[in-house]
């Protein structure tokens, strides 16, 4: 049995990670921190966990989670960063759901979120989460940057047409609506329901901090810099992420759609729909699954594709364990073939 | 490989009898039906499937239900009662979640159901298949009469003091709030977004067809008539039942509280929360479990019980699969260890 | 013109007092008071407000408010009690929607409030403002206690009944399922999109605060002590109460039905509807109205009446116009005719 | 006072127009007609207006309708282009809600709306109802097409940047949300709470019938082709209406704002938030408003324009009013200077 770890036990992501592990057949959850609630059992906090996680929140020090096999970090920015390198030298695999090893570009990386990095010289070796390009990296890698839910969205609806060449990358065009967990659980104004609820709003027009690391990701596998517009908004709903994907491409429908699956054929988790088809993010709530279909209005040149995830499952917790999975040579998807919880 | 096949498979609860039965490591869906989509693939309709069920809806035909092991119904009231005969004569164990053969009485049944019952024969045989006061006739039964979602949690709630004569059976009040799922998947004005959401309405409170259903369940247990005033409630959410009950109870709430945690303590679906807690229905949003409180305002005569189920699991496909696992000797939460969707 | 002024602009209540008094045609405001905001343009908090308002908040001090004829407190509880001695003294007319002056006993309210009732001596002035039974005291009043939400619907809902004594006053019980705007615009986890939305709970079973004011509401309309058992709920919506009330009553529906209709056949806010009806909360959504139906199951002695408010305007800001319309001389209803928001 | 019908009086539209009317001071709704509900009490059916309409349905007849001084079409399409030419013939004003004379061309509104056009002379003298652009049109007309809702949302945030020439008019993309009262009043399963709650999805990204009627109104300002990409999308929730629109604009952020401002200026429905803002869709909630604020993202060449309008008022229902007012010689904002409910 893995024995993991988790420092943050007590946001989305982490009560996600639980919902997850608990039922993986292979990992045993051994350590969950929180400052705020150390001494509680998880399941006083969570009732939806009872009778499946028998632990105690406890403080996040390094000697108890050294501990453990592999530890996630599903805390604010700004924290894996001071405890990851610790637990690197103690043999433990460090997996980090926050953006603090996400962009290559340590200087960027203090723009965008406004402290100064405190474990540069890590950056380098963290692997970046996303298995549908970096999967032989991932297997051998002992810091995973898990990918931030708007990026993973995004990338995956774009990827098959970067990597043939077959888009303008100077106008690309990402138009994301989120669900409210994807803001956190955090007591704040901007996201009680009767202010989300019943309503629906753009955010952060101007750039949000997920908008360099879509680039980084899209520039790396187009081989060359892209102009990406990209607007994210809030939906009044707790889970899901649609991405809709605008660029200007030469060739058929008919080609690109027969791209797309060839493309992610032997992908368990990116799912091409047949042609004509409008994903729904029902249909990935609560999965692991990314659904993507493709659409040319008119015959135009320009090409939308639409793409689906459950930003707490891939674009968050799920995708953190299925780079679990590769780290530790086990089936890709074991513990994560739920299916969407539909209505 | 239990071979199983669900009449009516485009309702929710046929839905989430797919879900549910696509991870049974024991079960093989093998026929789904439906006039209206026969020969359209299960996953062309509910994409969420994909990649879990190869299988194409078909007709309704006993011919082919009688090569399964075990037929489920998630059909409207009235057409159970048309194939059940023929199906156990075959040999098939059947599990019906409408509500042909959960009422004793066939004139009472005609009466709240507005139809003649076609199978009047077979009431008595039916077992009424709330493992919670069945489990040995489930073991043994051929045909099972699946409970409604109200009953479910309405009885759940009332059993303990029920059973030891600790209420005035003569005022019982079921206050009941229900999601719009439990009202099915049909074209109707009613049931729209624009209609329900942000809206919450009482419905039916001069008659609910659960209210017989519920009377039945509660006089076997007390062993003498009931009154009973249910109140059942539309609330802007799609899954969920939450019961608030009221009765005259003489005992403290300590007493009340060790009662229900001693009746519940082996049951695997059934928790009793700590004093003082308060359910959320979202806790058991996906999962097959009923989470229970007690209260005694102001210390007085009138006890609170709270319970809440998730009305397509519990209320529906998960109690009949719990159902399932007993007449087939196995485990009895054998795939129901799902944990609750939270957020 | 009536130069009216609110203290605690920036909660619900206070922006629900606003878009009513921004159309009021004997009304303007002059002052809107907030610590936190002094400074800025009410309509840049509230781009709704954009070209109806054209003030900004201001620090919440005696000298300013004494210029105007009214003053309301949208504030949390403990503020008006501080500062309506001086103001009336002034000459002003003070609303409180808060709970400062709602119960006549203050060590009562010491208890539920948690603090001490820092002006105890003006709590036998203060009239409770509900019209329905207090019209004239209103109309000579200078100091209001608005009622809360849950008492309005639950008083209007129970009056008829206890007025004529037709009503067993020892086992009333409120089941009672309110929309999250109640709880306040506060930065807090319980309310938050990802924590209420899709979910159903009950809360403070035990005891809410405003159960002592609705248990002195109804006895003194019954001239004698009653027993109450009143449970709040939290619904996933934003706007709405809707009270359901159980009693026993001795008499026939049709009787209790004419009751209820002529005891507010002159009232402007409560329409009892036809016999047969169940209020929806949408129906008064954004409306001062109070919609009510009565219901006895199976014909028993037991009678259902269902009552529902919007809880931001006859539940709070609407009442409290409704009585400064009284206090003033106006026509009661100036200002208050608006038509629900359906759907 | 005018004497104003409605056509189709119990869909979304028309119970807006009759919340709208009710309330406005110089029109008296005489006639309501709906096949189905002929003979029953308007507010029997739509107990929000309850004590503000006091009219029955009856059945469209042109008889009874020529006695009306306006009469508007809120029908499904195809129905106002067989009785609006015996109206005109008689006098009568009409407003058409739906489609059947957007579109100038007869046979590209055959092409979308899959019959033939039976009134296709009329076209030409229907004026399109977007006050904005056709004021002076508007005042002198007797047959007003009103703009979808879609249309107006998009329109009105490309405007300035077409009159003026900024924008390339080949590459144009509006990715719209809507909520789902938008899809009417109809029993269907796609509108159910069940299938959108909860949920986001694309739909038509081939073809939405509302791209021509967007791209004849953006080239007649433009006075040329255009080339627009049109995604609506489906976000749970039940009014309001997101247009985030995109294109290429030489200039900087602060010349565009200027001339939007400039632009709108004198619009009393038309808001040019300060730069910076993100509109919400609640903040024109139950109102005729339309707030739009632009970004340049990363002050690169391409603008976003956020639009927000409610659809069922700015439009739909608010939108025929204000065009009402312009026929009648009245003021253009009477009976529509309501405040949108928020929270």
């Amino acid at each position: 049995m893995i024995r993991a770890g988790i420092v943050g036990g007590t946001g989305y992501t982490g009560v996600e990670l639980l919902r997850i592990l608990a039922l993986h057949s292979e990992v045993e959850v051994t350590v969950v921190t929180s400052r705020a609630d150390a001494g509680v059992r998880v399941d006083a906090l969570y009732p939806s966990l009872r009778g499946s996680i028998d632990v105690e929140f406890s403080l996040p020090e390094v000697e108890t989670l050294a501990e453990c096999d592999v530890v996630f970090f599903a805390t604010p920015n700004g924290t894996a960063m001071l405890m990851a390198e610790q637990l690197l030298a103690r043999g433990v695999k460090v997996i980090d759901l926050s953006a603090d090893f996400r962009l290559k570009d340590a200087k960027e990386w203090s723009k965008w979120y406004g402290m100064e990095h405190a474990c540069a010289d890590l950056i380098a070796e963290a692997v970046y989460g996303l298995p549908e390009v970096n999967r032989e990296a991932i297997r051998k890698a002992n810091l995973i940057a898990c990918p931030g839910c708007y990026p993973t969205a995004v990338q995956l609806g774009f990827f098959p047409l970067l990597e043939n060449d077959l888009i303008d990358v100077k106008h690309l065009i990402a138009d994301v609506k989120s669900g409210v967990s994807g803001a956190g659980r955090k007591a704040e104004l901007a996201t009680l329901m009767s202010e989300t609820g019943e309503s629906f709003k753009a955010y952060a027009v101007s750039g949000h901090r997920h908008l360099p690391e879509i680039s980084q990701g899209l520039e790396l596998v187009a081989g060359k810099s892209v102009g990406l517009t990209f607007v994210p908004h809030l939906t009044p709903m707790i889970r899901g992420i649609h991405a809709t994907l605008y660029g200007q491409v030469a060739g058929s429908l008919d080609d690109v759609q027969a791209l797309y699956e060839k493309r992610y054929a032997n992908e368990a988790f990116v799912d091409v729909l047949p042609q004509g088809s409008h994903p729904d993010t029902r249909n990935v709530r609560g999965s692991n699954n990314c659904q993507i279909s493709i659409h040319q209005p008119q015959s135009g040149h320009t090409i939308v594709v639409l793409s689906v995830i459950d930003n707490l499952v891939k674009g968050a917790a799920g995708q953190a364990v299925q780079n679990m999975n590769l780290m530790f040579g086990l089936k890709e998807d074991l513990g994560l073939k739920t299916i969407a919880l539909y209505p």
